[in-house]
């Protein structure tokens, strides 16, 4: 380590935000914060050389939250190449083991380019789904196949129903794994296929975003598989199949990663605990790869705020170092008459899902996505392309 | 779906806890959620033929808490195959969505043989462990080699000095990653040399379980690379690297699974939210293999409480199919003095795992492993090999 004395090592920040629950000074649970998620030991049996080294976590400012109670920000700083720069050992260091104790909670993290460089971030970004969609500047219209268990021919249908009333993107349901009701390449095959028939007669460029969520065995040929169809994006839940198997499949076959959050929501449960969305949904889905994030928007059947929804966003489209912004995605109940305030509070840079409201508007989806292609025309007018 | 109506699909079972947290009766939240983990539409717009097929969860079973307010214990089944048998979808069928909904807890899963035969378990189990160790019916002594940042050459020692003082089983930290500092297949292969020559002198069984949690790219190189060494283990954090690449790789080379639990702990900051520690460090850890599963002990530096504990180690040890049973490995902040306290409550099928205060004992390892090792002969007597 002695090349580590000579000039400091970079660092990242991690912004916690800590609801002291007990009689100790806030100072204390940071100090306890910076050794469990670097050494794990002891303060008194840290090595000289490891603490010359910078290897244990620095806090750099403790600042009570204002109307917060006992409740404190506390920013720590780490050496960035404590997480080989890996995603899964970066994780480890921002919230492994302390994820198990109580009142722990990301609210931002401050990354130096060395660490945006190595995961990448978004291959495609706003720019690249408005190429890949041919849509100049209003928001993107979206739904979903659903449900599980129609036959092929049915889901192909109604892919070829949604592209002829003009949507964007067509994504697979979640859940719409490789079930024998409908087996993944049979299914992902047609679908792909009626999208790109109903795209020759429309002129438009509709895009399907099948759901990968194989197995450790089947998931590198299930991307490779989309790809050689001609697919251009995949609907992936990281929290599922792991947040680096997505990254490293995206990358390795140039797909566009539309990030649906299914097994996040323990983060979001408590407002002392987990990362907030942004954070997570936000940043750190940014930085594997993310192109769009889908998000339960709120006023729909889950329970993020508005103010959530909107830090999401951002965390999203901000300028973040080297990395290109990607699109927030509200959805999760939303409908038909709230396309105007979705528009109003995400504005233009931005996919809109609507998903069952889609088919409880008609049993014509070919005209439930015209209509609902008319609700975003009708706020942002028309969108030569 | 024709072949599902002559016959009634295998179904599996999740015990959820539901906190009611509005003036909806809990009928409907159950509903709600039976909706949301299948077909995510609203119940109206369900296909006669997805329906019939038994697709949707179908509540089993609601009956209120025993003293706990407007909480209700809400059994649902679903169909086994919609989980594609695989774990990815399974995690999704279980608490995808809803995880980000409020006050749902899975209690307890009942599972069909054919989903425990489709994810195998522990493939050493409680008796392979000990087989492996040499060890006949007392607990197994663990501790972990850290800090990071140490020079091979010193963390080669540790453990030679761990391994001649007769511990059964020496793990790296869990930040032990792929680092400039030490790394990998140096490390490892160092370390494993040191335990094989002390072993040659002891005439005993010391395993050494290196940590696993490289990239996506490098994962399946670094599983290949220990068992090339003779390496009989690894300790690995499913949620960090994805739980379904830990059954596939531990699988794949036949490596014990020494199961981390960073990163999961946002499942177990509220009461009302998440899974038990013993629903996923028990059960679900114990599906996709894990022969040891690590966990924080009541009375440590985190918040599990005794009995939160002593239901884990059930959830590892008792009878499930045809799945082999699993070793509990209390940790986290374990003293010395702590051993007869964790033998009776935990019995003689755990590893006892002491880190940090093993370093604080004594300067001399191979002294405090032998100080280790006698509190356990002081309450388990002798164990003749």
């Amino acid at each position: 380590m002695t090349e580590t004395t000579s000039q400091p090592a970079e660092r990242f920040s991690v912004h916690y935000r800590i609801a002291v629950g007990d009689n100790r000074p806030v100072e204390e649970h940071a100090a306890d914060i910076a050794l469990e998620q670097t050494v794990e030991i002891p303060g008194d049996c840290v090595p000289d050389e490891v603490a010359a080294a910078g290897i244990v976590g620095r806090i750099e400012k403790i600042e009570p939250v204002a109307g917060g109670g006992s409740r404190f920000d506390a920013v720590i700083s780490y050496r960035a190449d404590i997480t080989g720069f890996c995603v899964p050992q970066f994780l480890n260091v921002l919230y492994g083991n302390i994820s198990i104790k109580k009142g722990i909670r990301i609210t931002r993290l401050d990354l130096p380019e060395s660490l945006l460089a190595a995961f990448g971030g978004p291959q495609f970004g706003v720019e690249g789904i408005r190429r890949l969609a041919g849509v100049g500047k209003r928001p993107l219209a979206s739904t979903a196949l659903k449900p599980i268990g129609l036959p092929i021919p049915e889901l192909a249908a109604m892919c070829a129903a949604f592209a002829r009333g003009g949507l964007d993107i067509i994504k697979e349901d979640h859940g719409m794994a490789d079930l024998h009701f409908h087996p993944f390449r049979e299914r992902v095959a047609r679908c792909q296929e009626a999208v790109l028939a109903a795209n020759a007669q429309t002129g438009r460029n509709t895009l399907y975003f099948p759901m990968i969520s194989g197995s450790f065995e089947r998931i590198a040929d299930q991307f490779a598989f989309v790809k050689g169809l001609g697919v251009h994006g995949v609907l992936v839940a990281p929290a599922l199949v792991g947040l680096d198997t997505v990254r490293a499949l995206a990358h390795r076959h140039n797909l566009a990663v539309m990030a649906h959050p299914a097994f996040t929501g323990t983060h979001f449960h408590s407002p002392d605990h987990g990362m907030t969305p942004a954070v997570l949904l936000g940043t750190i889905f940014r930085l594997i790869g993310t192109d769009i994030s889908v998000f339960p928007n709120y006023g729909g059947r889950f329970s993020f705020t508005q103010a959530e929804c909107v830090e999401l966003a951002d965390a999203l489209r901000a300028p973040l170092g080297s990395l290109k912004p990607a699109l927030p995605a509200p959805a999760g109940g939303m409908k038909l008459d709230r396309i105007e305030a979705m528009a109003e509070v995400f504005g233009p840079d931005t996919v809109l899902l609507i998903g069952g409201a889609l088919l409880q508007h008609s049993n014509d989806l070919e005209k439930s996505a015209s209509t609902f292609m008319q609700g975003i025309r009708k706020v942002f007018g028309d969108d030569p392309r």
